[in-house]
């Protein structure tokens, strides 16, 4: 029996990380959090603040992956268009969600009240659902599998949050790690035969160079934890037999 | 007269990054560098080692962009195929590159030798040429408009200092930011009104959330010097006006 895997993607909203002067944040993290949900995250792509651009992206990802993911674009300012966007791809108006809007009159209650800009972040495409946010009051948004949060990533982290086991996922994809200052040119065929000995694992070799130093760790990924610790012992018994010094758990 | 923009898109290879494992650091640096070059990233994508996915991406956007940049995947172990991937991707063979061969026979001389994984970081893309990399032998690719980089951050970078002003691009974007304790709800129309008044700039707003506080950076940007300081200093003015309190450069 083939196992169901549960897949998403991320869009990425934002010329501020196209410019490279923001240095993006959120990518690892619903990455993270979606391992723990049992669900992977098959691909991201940022885009600039364009509506069309934006609407393309999620069309094509949205279609093929069980849940899509924006960051980005959903506060009160002129670039702020991913609601629009959204509901440009899927078909639909946007309206204000009456709801939202009570949220936001509380939270700016004390703030100097709600004004044209604060009520823009009320906005919904049609038929959606509101992303409860602690934090700033204005919510994250959910129309089908689409779900849209915001940019700053202390923001985003509320929604995710709120979101942590409402959706369907499968078993979460477990992972081991060794690693140490070796050169992953030296060990190549014990990576490629262990992982093959293990249908059931993966393992990636992420080299890096520190202190002057390069080394590497290695990263064993599978949804079966027998399988992946009879995976583990059998790379460390291989790096050991080859006189390589190792650290489990990475470095 | 229309201004020629040049465009640029990365794709960004590894589960590592899907994974959340890694923090990805390559498109920020990407993003910087190419902005000094006068040539804009439009569009990144991250794809997991699959290579199928990665030469999807290069396809897609290595036509519909002056140039593609790639990151990741050209090292020596099985989960590297970003070279048969892009090989794939233009239809051509992958072959072995004398001087890439040369150049790894040198770095390795003192470091063990050549083996059959250092090897393959001398198979290329029949066709392609070399980009140099000082720090670890192994070079980087170019074919046509692809340049397949490593990575590893510092060795990225190693790359793209040797292609420093050798790719044509367009003037470069400039870009002024001003930043405060502001609510970006509070000068959204500022924002748009100033941002109207200058066709030729357009203007981000980037709220944060540290210390406790939120705040706002607004950042003009603009291929035109006297645009930009003339679309600057009615934002200043305009901010001032509504009694904001605001740091030149930002916060």
């Amino acid at each position: 029996m083939t196992e169901r895997i549960w897949s998403a993607a991320l869009v990425v909203i934002g010329d501020e990380i196209l410019s490279g002067r923001t240095h993006d944040r959120n990518i690892a993290q619903v990455a993270s959090w979606l391992q723990v949900q049992g669900i992977r995250l098959m691909e991201v792509r940022v885009v600039p603040d364009v509506q069309d651009r934006i609407a393309e992206a999620v069309n094509a990802l949205r279609t093929t992956h069980d849940y899509l993911f924006t960051t980005g674009g959903i506060g009160p300012t002129h670039d702020d268009i991913t609601v629009d966007a959204v509901a440009m791809a899927i078909g639909v108006p946007v309206i204000e969600h009456p709801e939202a809007r009570r949220i936001l009159e509380e939270f700016y209650a004390s703030r100097g009240g709600l004004n044209e800009a604060r009520l823009r972040m009320a906005r919904i495409p049609q038929g959606a659902d509101l992303i409860p946010n602690k934090m700033s009051g204005a919510p994250g948004i959910r129309i089908g599998n689409v779900f849209m949060m915001a940019g700053v990533p202390a923001i985003a982290a509320q929604m995710l949050a709120a979101l942590t086991g409402t959706l369907e996922g499968g078993a979460p994809l477990l992972s081991e790690t060794v690693g140490g200052w070796i050169q992953e040119s030296q060990v190549a065929d014990i990576l490629r035969e262990v992982e093959q000995a293990h249908p059931k694992c993966q393992i990636g070799s992420y080299p890096f160079f520190r202190e002057g130093r390069t080394g590497a760790n290695f990263v064993i990924r599978s949804t079966d934890a027998e399988e992946l610790r009879s995976c583990l012992d059998t790379l460390c018994e291989a790096l050991g037999e080859a006189g390589q010094d190792f650290t489990p758990g990475g470095i």
